[in-house]
Parts: structure tokens; sequence; C-alpha cells
């Protein structure tokens, strides 16, 4: 079965922008790497929050890919710019579509 | 820019597996909706909630989707087995993987 992960960062006033260009600097990667959805989304009524929604062949993948040098790179660049709020919520996905 | 929706569910004990049936029930009619990610998801540590994290072409498309007939007797169908315990977060798309 999938694994999915959906979790949520605050950042600080400003810099959500530079935030989001981090996340998707090494999207390129993901699918080789056993990813199969990255959604980077803004929510509604909330200017200073960013969404994840993840889903990959396996958790043993996802696990492997916060490993990669170009995964803690981007971490690294962007903790200054969050406020240390964050939310996550791990599942399994059992089907639907674009999730293969 | 695309829309997304990430929400969840709470079911009355015992009725999961059969909410999910009907939540993927109608999956091949999505795509051709406007509909490019719909992945549910059963949530860790948590044997009666259901997550489902959508893409859309758009937040119209999402909406039309809702009055299609078979959604309405899906929803139907399933809401004797909620209990009416929902989340929902409304986003725009800004980029990352399987999301076109």
């Amino acid at each position: 079965m999938a694994f999915g992960y959906y979790g949520t960062m605050r950042t600080v006033p400003g810099k959500r922008d530079e935030v989001v260009e981090i996340l998707l600097g090494g999207v390129d990667e993901l699918r080789a790497a056993g990813c199969s959805v990255y959604a980077v989304a803004l929510p509604d009524d909330d200017p200073d929050l960013i969404s994840v929604s993840e889903v990959w062949e396996s958790a043993d993948q996802h696990a492997a890919s916060l490993q990669l040098p170009r995964t803690k790179a981007a971490v690294a660049a962007a903790m200054p710019m969050l406020t240390g709020e964050f939310t996550g919520t791990r599942s399994t996905v059992v089907g639907g579509l674009g999730v293969a």
C-alpha cells in the first residue's frame, strides 16, 4: 500500500514565497525516489501557511528521501524562515486517482 | 492555478471500510471532470478516520463535481456511516509532482 503524508508549516511573515521556491526546487528528483504526488499548496485564508500533500510507494522510500543531500540542504535553507509550528499526518493510501 | 482540498471525515466505528469503498467507487469519472489527484487514505493511529487529498484544475470544476449524480448518490450512501465530524482545507496548489 502506498504511504501518504499531509503536513503544514508556518512561515515567518513575508517569507512564504521564498519557502515555496525551496520546496519546489528538488521536485525532479522525487519521482525516481518513489514519490507519485507532491503537492505544495497555499491554504486559503492564512497568508503564512504552506501545506504539502505527498504520496509515496512506501514509507521507507519517504524516510530515505529525507536523507538525500538535496532534501537536507532544502530543510536547512528553509528553517530560518519557519516559525517552528508544524502539523503532520501519516497515512496509508488505499486508492484513488493519480496515486499509483 | 490548480485547486487543492484536504479533508477528513470520521466514520461510525466499524464502517470505515464500507465508506472507503463508496469513496473509491466513482474514481474513473474524476479525471474527465478535471481532477488530477484524489488520494483516499487511512490516517495512522485513528481507526475511524478517512482523509481525502484532492487536486483539481480549478475550484469551479471541483464545485461542479459535487453536483454530479454519482457524487450525490455517494454522499447519500455514506452519510449514515459518518459521525458528522468533518475537517476541510481549501488551497491553491502552486506546484509539485503529479499535480498537473
